[in-house]
């Protein structure tokens, strides 16, 4: 493809994603596709000859667009909503058009910049202190791919400054310490890294709070893995579960590290309510002054709820040599002057790679467009929303909230008043596994479910950035007509359960008196 | 921005790279900025209101463009060139547009069945075996964000391999094999995971024929390895090292371990040399019959060589369950009735990361739009303007070639025949330093150095997208001009030298005599 046809073929991309966003409201939000529907149209080969632009873009409207889960779907309300906005899809448009994968200074000067920039401008629109600017040297903030990628190197780091700390300590002795509610990402660490990993009991504390870890348990946990020659070297600690939004206590947890345990490595994951950050009445519950105070590293994911599209995480440490400690390598063939002298970040060393996208182009033009302002309104209009939709189940005599709510997400199950304490967990399990279900078929919403501690219940998370009042009014309309016909039809078998065995007993007692029967 | 202002945002973006490609040629290759440019001209805060489009948009041109070194530019000889497409482009943004995090199937079913497909047109564009494909349901493909993701996804799944069968291994004991010649993604791996690393001495091989590892001393290395108690249990194979080109001996190694030692894992990292499957004729030359005999995984970037804009690896394993027992965690939360019932692929099973980026679609318009001949004929090219290259290092009485030529890579030196092999190699390394930098001041070309055991050399890597035989030219002259320059005052600086030393010489043989000072 030249210049021209590349013109013509990009003003017609970007009428087809206007087309594409102005139409989202109509699609379902969830793929109406069966697993294998792509290899029945498309060939299993790539054609021997190249192809014409035009029919290339006509089987994407096709047979992709229909295939997707639509994240943008103002109601999408899974996992936690990705809310992608124009300006970052400019963003990853210009990006790619140079394309340059900026590991070194040398390698691509203004992506090496601009990182260090925008990462500097996200601090201080969060609060955090001036320890983790890039600008001063001493901490510093990088773009990673992935929360799993910042716990990762966050958790390296903390082994090879433990290592380093308490030389001869055998990598089987080494323990990560999550908490029974902390993202799958730091089991995976621990099965990539092939080192122990112990999740701190929260699940009750979590249920009537919403609150997670506490230094008390922390501390109790360390003491009984030290008497049996363990070493914990690193707490990942979460702002904002992705199961029900709990947030473990950093200033209490970080207090005894310091005091007792300074050995272990603090990394706050906020990746999900971090971005509340930017809103000053929600610093003290998104743990801000613990996080300034403890943190070893903090990671905070743009690419959910703060309006950048996939794939921004902001990753902040205190100390960066912690990481060049641990990532540097320089062959010959990476050398540059600027980078023998010290006078740049060469941020290859600063993650797992070596190559890296320029994504902090799509950060700078998100944050200016927006301004903190419209950031700020962004976080607000969320919270709002999930507040209204939390007003309705409050209401509802059918619905009860798991835990408290938090910040934009949701936990809730289907309880019928009446139900009250007698009936059985694993009933109501069963009667919220059959809602869920019958809500997964519904084509215009989609949430997830969770559990907490063994209580199954259904997720309901707000982010996307077209979603407005009318879009919960909607959602709540179907929840709350799956939920009274599941219940109805759980009642009618509840019923005839109850009729069932009370014909068995009642047949079973005139067999016992010897009556004839009716 | 809403969807009008999108609208014309995006034409205009369209524009602005239309002519960021048609004034590359004339553009400096690399920045011409010094460190910390862009903190004089940009704020250290985000804006607090929000700005407008068009002044954001313009500070990109006046700030960004000029601090890119531009991987695109067609004299960009450095590292290995990362050649972009329109196609590639286009698939960003598009991608970008519907911005998800595929992680399940159900979170995104198009994404997840167009990765599988790609793949497997790739695997059989490059003769791949048909356990490597997909549609298979043995091995299969995965697009990964780079060669180090994906050498460190496959040394993490040997080592979960190498333990399920050696149980009570202690980790002190495993270590990941590499050679002299590999990438530092092999060492940056065994930073990560904590492991020992060992790298096979091959730098005399590399130096005479561009041969990298054999069978023997890989076998002499394992054996010594066993007789101290250690564990090598994955061997990362390079075809096409960064360095030279070099290419290690997969059938070769393949057998030994195949025959002797089967618990090691040969991952082969093709990352730049991979693309060149594609022709018949490389096949025999890129190691293909050692791949499909023996690798248990494979990496192929398309984004070096392979016209697919960054980000852009594709890694293929023999065996794909042996990535789900390495990376498989599902909590409830990521539960779906898809991936319980075992019918779909979830990728995030075959990665570090749970998210990921909808890449397979660039995969698709770049394939269709280029054909298996256009991917072809991009390969041939670069290979044959290396060649022109070659010629006129070969034909150049101050140059030599330090290794054989590989594809599309020279390895070589400023060498003049006169210096024979009388000079000593630490002055002559001191002179080809200063050629480097000599050349590193010039802003129309970018090559970059490299170490060959003490061998200090230049490497001329040819693969970005506009490269034709005009740019070969024009590089070719600035190469000769700044090494004879470089010779020039070299050999007066000899001179110089020698007359210093036979004036001083003279001046002492004057003071013996005791004659007159003339």
């Amino acid at each position: 493809m030249d210049i021209d046809k590349f013109r013509k073929a990009g003003y017609d991309a970007i009428n087809r994603i206007c087309d594409y966003h102005s139409s989202l409201p109509m699609k379902p939000v969830v793929a109406q596709v069966k697993p294998g529907y792509l290899h029945h149209l498309i060939p299993d080969s790539a054609p021997q000859k190249g192809q014409e632009w035009v029919s290339i873009v006509e089987d994407y409207e096709k047979f992709i667009i229909p295939g997707l889960t639509h994240w943008q779907h103002p109601s999408f309300f899974a996992y936690f909503p990705a809310a992608g906005t124009f300006e970052g899809m400019l963003g990853e448009l210009l990006s790619s058009s140079t394309t340059n994968p900026g590991f070194n200074w040398f390698a691509s000067p203004a992506s090496t910049e601009l990182e260090g920039v925008v990462m500097d401008w996200a601090a201080k629109m969060f609060g955090l202190k001036d320890i983790f600017w890039n600008v001063n040297g001493a901490g510093g903030g990088v773009i990673q791919a992935s929360a799993s990628d910042s716990a990762l190197t966050a958790i390296v780091a903390a082994r090879i400054r433990y290592l380093n700390e308490h030389p001869g300590t055998m990598l089987e002795s080494l323990v990560i310490y999550i908490t029974t509610q902390t993202h799958s990402l730091g089991e995976k660490a621990a099965m990539i890294l092939g080192l122990r990993v112990r999740a701190l009991d929260v699940d009750k504390a979590v249920a009537i709070h919403n609150i997670g870890l506490t230094g008390e348990v922390l501390k109790a946990a360390v003491k009984e893995d030290h008497a049996r020659g363990l070493h914990p070297f690193v707490l990942v600690a979460t702002v904002g579960t992705t199961s029900s939004g709990a947030i473990d206590q950093v200033a209490d947890v970080g207090f005894i590290i310091k005091q007792s345990f300074p050995s272990i490595w603090l990394h706050v994951d906020a990746a999900w309510a971090g971005v509340t950050l930017a809103c000053p009445e929600y610093r003290e519950a998104a743990q801000l002054p613990g996080i300034n105070e403890y943190a070893d590293s903090l990671c905070i994911n743009f690419h959910k709820w703060g309006l950048i599209n996939h794939d921004a995480s902001a990753f902040w440490v205190r100390e960066r040599r912690r990481l060049i400690d641990a990532f540097e390598i320089t062959p010959e063939f990476l050398r540059t002057k600027e980078g023998d002298a010290g006078i740049v970040i060469d941020y290859r060393n600063w993650h797992l790679s070596l190559s890296r996208r320029f994504r902090s182009l799509k950060f700078w033009f998100v944050l200016r467009s927006f301004g903190v302002d419209g950031f700020q309104a962004n976080i607000r209009k969320g919270i709002s929303l999930n507040d209204s939709f939390v007003e309705r189940i409050r209401a509802s005599p059918i619905f009860e909230l798991v835990t408290p709510p938090s910040f934009a997400l949701t936990v809730f199950r289907l309880l019928p008043r009446s139900a009250g304490n007698t009936t059985e967990l694993e009933s109501i399990n069963a009667l919220n596994r059959e809602f869920y279900g019958a809500l997964q078929s519904r084509p215009n919403l989609v949430l997830t479910q969770t559990l907490i501690g063994e209580v199954f219940c259904v997720r309901f998370a707000v982010g996307a950035a077209r979603t407005e009042l009318i879009d919960i009014d909607n959602a709540w309309e179907v929840i709350k007509e799956v939920g009274e016909s599941t219940l109805e039809s759980w009642a009618m078998e509840s019923w005839d359960m109850e009729m069932e065995s009370w014909a068995m007993e009642m047949e079973s007692w005139v067999t016992a008196h010897e009556l004839p029967t009716p």
